[in-house]
């Protein structure tokens, strides 16, 4: 299999079978490719919220553009980001890692000092457009993993942030909603996009070369 | 191979091998995986540019935090994301998208308004921010593909934007330089974190579940 195949078997799916749901091993594998991402400095400004439970899906649609497929789809995977950064949040990521590393403690001291001077001297709403970014990192590789298990998926921007951070009290995590996944397995009849072609700017006008 | 292992497998490489050059095969698929990145209502609002010129290089190298690395890469690949939505550019691709899919002219104009009436209501700054979140998905799949061909690279967000949109004439494309990707092979005497565990929060840390 490769990431280009995988890529254009996927599309973005319009209706879901609520019969159909996802194992749990196929979850954990999408969670732990967003879980891989890479991002600015490692700080991993973000977490995932996994929604199986259907009251909670429920809750949920009253706050989505799609919500037949925030209710049918077998998972939801909200990720959600940092509101912003603190000394305590830099301090704890750095030092876990120095600790899994076995390095001696201190190790990126001057480092997380430049991390901090320059986000500390940023407004939250800097900080967040900043944390917001690094979610779609994971959000293209949870997309892509689940393509290679051949679990249907959309990506989600369009919904109302306030409800979603209010039903999963992230608020009280420090988060706050940037996109969604819906994961499951598509209705045929009703997934109206699944027979069209997939359209993609030609290369010649994607590429600019030196 | 799966997504997974690849991840795994990648880190961001902290020097090159300047005797090394990534094969166009290679950087071909991965400007692929890039192209084929789902992004909001699939405007695609970004470019790549791709560089290979070693003149080209070298003003960049002025601009960057590490600018061995740019100067010892194979490639280095820009993603630079629109400076804003405007209703030509979003009938563009809904034109093409409609042609290339064989429908009858005009078959998305109610999307498209209602696009059109966000995007147009949005100070440039506030599309832009839009813009170049959708980069992120593609600079995480092209880092993916890469990995998947045991390609090393490195994303980098820290560097003179001004200086790079300059050399790079993105103004005149309408584009803003975002992020970008130094692609090459890795230098092993020099590139320090190599042999580091690479290290995420715990799943029970990063994951929050209904």
């Amino acid at each position: 299999m490769s990431l280009i195949k995988d890529l254009n078997w996927r599309h973005a799916v319009k209706a879901y079978d609520s019969t159909k749901k996802v194992s749990q091993e196929n979850i954990d594998k999408v969670i732990e490719s967003a879980r891989l991402a890479p991002t600015s400095s490692g700080l991993q400004p973000f977490r995932l919220i996994v929604v199986e439970d259907q009251a909670i899906k429920e809750k949920l649609a009253a706050g989505a553009l799609n919500p037949d497929c925030m209710r049918d789809c077998s998972h939801v995977l909200i990720f959600a980001a940092w509101d912003r950064y603190t000394e305590e949040r830099i301090d704890e990521v750095y030092d876990y890692t120095t600790e899994e590393r076995g390095l001696p403690k201190g190790r990126f001291n001057s480092y997380t000092s430049q991390l901090k001077s320059i986000y500390m001297n940023q407004a939250a709403e800097e900080n967040f457009a900043h944390t917001a970014r690094q979610t779609y990192i994971a959000l293209g590789l949870a997309l892509a993993q689940a393509a290679e298990l051949r679990v249907d998926t959309t990506p989600v921007e369009g919904f109302d942030n306030a409800l979603v951070d209010e039903v999963l009290e992230l608020r009280k995590h420090n988060l706050k909603s940037v996109s969604l996944i819906y994961v499951g397995y598509a209705n045929p009849e009703k997934d109206w996009v699944a027979p069209m072609k997939k359209v993609r700017i030609p290369k010649e006008e994607f590429v600019l070369e030196f």
